[in-house]
């Protein structure tokens, strides 16, 4: 139980700034035996709004994964809250691999009968309902909210992304009859828990969620089932870019 | 996050036997600052086969999370596959509470695409059937499989019902085009670490699952939402029997 | 068909005058061969507002079924619109048991296309969301409402939260395409028939609507299924203040 | 309650030999102050076994409603077990209108949480299958079985068709995990008694349950809506065959 | 490819003026191969707006299936957002039959993640409703809308209708989160296109949508399954007005 | 409608000689006046067998959408039944996107009441089922089979994986209750016309059902919706191997 094990938190996209900001709210959670990583991809895109920018992020993903493994983790998250390239990580994954909108939407319904997402763009609004969908979990989701402002806001240091969250996340309390708010996006980690206090309902952020999902799992000895579809992938000549996949 | 712990596992029936091999499950993977305390009722069903004897535990679960609210845990695991009392339960702890069927079929979804569901007797299926409509997972359970041997089997120490589960999780993971077994009573606790090991595919006791959950719900600061239709009950004259629980 | 026959009403709560209530609307439409035997537990709650207060009630529940099985009852009411105790209750009786808020929905379906939903507190709205989705009803529902007073506001005399409910009726049918309103508490049980002709649309009480359900069942012969997951109760030792279940 | 009243049942084919079974068991299980108007259309299909036969079959239903209409009956039943022309006739009628498939099927709900389905030719199933997703059944039913002979072989004296019903439903409660069977065709409507009692599980005839569903609707005052979508149909000029809809 | 080709476009109602609307707008899509045959019952209803207009409309849809399948077309389109008869129609053709609600929501969900639907009276609102949950689109559909005006508004010259659709479209646009309308009457085939242009958004008339429809299955070789439950009605004994559809 | 028009189909895979197959099998049923431009990606996977195989084809995709928007096309096929990248390409794309999957689950339902598909390797379908419930068609689907070969044995000569599809099509047809076939890979595009001529039921490929698709949107004007989520990707600094994605 207290062998040092290490968890790979991967930021999909390219932005230093919000890889350190996942990073440190996966610390705060983390176990004590447990060594937080996080990295994200050298090439890929800055942040993640939109289907384009998922397909990219999933490979960026997958190397990440690759050197992960290679590297002995014992776990990994995907810190976007599309859960981009989510199965086939799981496919090249040995350890557990947990996207942060499945580990919040799982959490919130442990919580709350039903809860609501509040996330930036209103074009990302579709990722999440088809999440809610895959995963199973439309019925508990009371409704989707967008504060219309783009990922890279919550980095830009003015705090008016950050106070549109807040603003959105105090509207869905009073209007929404959910229990609970989802907070839709890996840059808002470091808001979740100040949010619960003052807010006094759980406002769940998920990589800190995937975090202690990762640690249950890894606790459990639950890896990723190599038993039917999630097998690793069989073994082809990739070529070009991809050869490092290999 | 290494500050002293309890969490409340409650075994709705009345056999001591299985709140000790229950107890003992949850024990073999809590954390190193978390003691369990392993509970059940005074009064009520000894096994739990059916709705009726359901209603009954419900009643033995609410005596046991006011007990344990008052003792200070962390939070609760409500240790009977049909996760009886759940949402009543949540009304009456302030922490959180984490029912042994939704935290292992939860915890199975993100290790396999489909899982299949081991239970005892046949009358129980539709309770696994309700839940997973409730929570949301019917379409990640390929299979919902019966050993057709009275829960309490489990505790006659002749291995019987043991070696049924086994060969039913062999069958299944032959036959149902699914990547994870969910074993489907807290009387199988026991099983699902050599299961794993021996067929090398994801078999879950709901019990250390939930464990595992409640862990994480604390480590992230999460309660159960006291706003809207899980606040505590609306303070009442009960009546007789009921006294108690106000 | 024109022999003699006792249909038990339970009301699930302690509240005498409500029970009262129903059992006037019960008998109001009773076939002329049905006597209407209208009980409520001796011990529980005064209402029921919660999942706490249903887990409570269904033991009330319980009893009764088995009181009014001794007693030689053709079928079971249960009298609370959440239905407290439903399965539970099937698989201790021999005759046909019908709670009232699917006796409602029920028949809502076969007169309109959608039927809106008017309940007393705005907590107890997920208990009627579950059985929608339970029942199979969700597209038949275009919308639920809470007139945000407590049950025993339809008991206190004034009239107002009846007026309350009479408000919020018109407004759903003017607003939600709904073609039917079913009123979502027992309590509500006598405002029925006057909504529906001052309305101008069907206005439906599950209480009046469970019983003819029970006497239907009961000139068709067909009783509680005791083949499969609703057969007895797996005869058990139960102890304590459950003893008298036995 | 004991005034006397009407309940016209609407076979929609042509068969005066399966009016009259259908009449029949309708009479057993009215109540005493109901009259049977067993009722077919003049032009029309003989036996209706696809959704050919049912656009045929509607147009007499249509028919019938009108007539009833006039000479004042409280009620009325579609008897066959696609419900063809269900919601046209709503809008036809003031007063109930009730299918066999839905009040067979919502029956078997209250006395079983599965049921299965036997009917006559397998390219009916599709109708049966449509049927449950529109009322909301799917999850209640087990399975769907067609005894491959045509509706009319029920009439053909030889007692074969009933045989292989009888078969059927053995083999079906021995494996489908139900509690209950409905029989999928109104011609027979004549076995369910004897069936339900020689297989000790409820095998639901909906042409029964249809009448006991309308004398209920018409009990507690309820008519079909006339409020939004179901109300009458727009008066135009039909043209043709269809000016005697007029 | 190149020879020629009918498609038979039915308006189910009997309006000669809809009926142009539809064969111009057909035939401004249809490959040069493609001969469009635009015809109506001769007896029916003059417009549909209802299930009691649908039923009619059905009987002559078969009608004119039969006449075009007599005549040699290749397939056929049931030009009334209902789709009337569509089942029962495909039983009849040999060749591909689709309806106008179908052609325009598949192909809805082919350019945008979630379209509206703009219709004309409310109550025809249910049956667009149950389209969607028949064909399995009740995720793409974002809202459905109803201008309020009858089906024949939209012949009468004013333009009053057309300029509340329009008026509709820009709203949904504005406020519903589609990325697409579909147009819910044949009257408004006409529109399609200029809307498209005007609105800068796919506004889709299902009309042209069917033709194309057609023309493709007609180009892939892929008639009407008669495996199965869409085989040629069984021959029976049609009498009365519907022997001609024998 | 005769001006010259160029199709896209992008086989995601980078096998030349599939990319031949499903090149052909698209220009055999082009209008006269399409072009096919068979493409695939010059990096990537030779064979698409699971969920990393198609995150990487997913880049490929979205490198030829852009190359062919570029060319002017007027509309794209994605040949790979996993359909992958889908909503990506579409964001990318301007004019319309198909995939081979929903192209031919679509058709399906136009001839069919319900379908199955077979496909090559067990692995596999996990993403079949994820298609149908995407796309809203799980209740249309009959049975998913695998022949247990891989995709690239569709390319070996041997003619032994088409014996396998044909062998599974017929069993098929003869127990799933289906009245249609859908092919589950792009490799077997030319299989379609022979097997649905020897069957005698609609066998459905997804290649050329695409291309008709294509055509039919092309024809109608209807380009992938700008406005919304699909709107085309927010410029971003693509860094590294994505660059050229810009």
């Amino acid at each position: 139980m207290s062998s040092k094990q290490v968890i790979q938190v991967i930021n999909p996209n390219t932005s230093l700034a919000m890889t350190e900001t996942i990073g440190a709210a996966a610390r705060a959670v983390a176990a004590g035996n447990t060594e937080i990583l996080a990295v994200c991809p050298t090439q890929g895109v800055p942040s993640i709004e939109g289907h384009f920018d998922e397909a990219i992020a999933a490979i960026g993903v997958l190397e990440q994964i690759k050197i992960g493994r290679e590297q002995g983790v014992c776990g990994h998250v995907i810190a976007c809250f599309g859960d981009p390239g989510l199965l086939a990580a799981r496919e090249m994954a040995q350890g557990p691999v947990v996207g942060i909108a499945e580990a919040a939407m799982h959490m919130a319904t442990l919580v709350a009968t039903r809860f609501s997402i509040v996330t930036t763009l209103p074009r990302t609004l579709i990722i999440a309902r088809h999440l809610l969908q895959q995963y199973g979990f439309e019925h508990h989701c009371a409704a989707l909210h967008a504060i219309d402002l783009p990922v890279l806001a919550l980095e830009d240091g003015s705090g008016l992304a950050q106070e549109k969250v807040r603003q959105r996340c105090i509207q869905s309390i009073r209007e929404d009859g959910c229990g609970a708010i989802v907070l839709g996006c890996g840059g808002m980690a470091d808001l979740a828990q100040s949010l619960t206090r003052e807010l006094g309902v759980p406002v769940i952020d998920g990589v800190t969620a995937a975090v202690k999902m990762v640690e249950s799992l890894v606790a459990l000895g639950l890896n990723t089932s190599k038993h039917g579809d999630l097998d690793y992938p069989i073994r082809k000549n990739l070529s070009g870019q991809f050869e490092r996949l290999n």
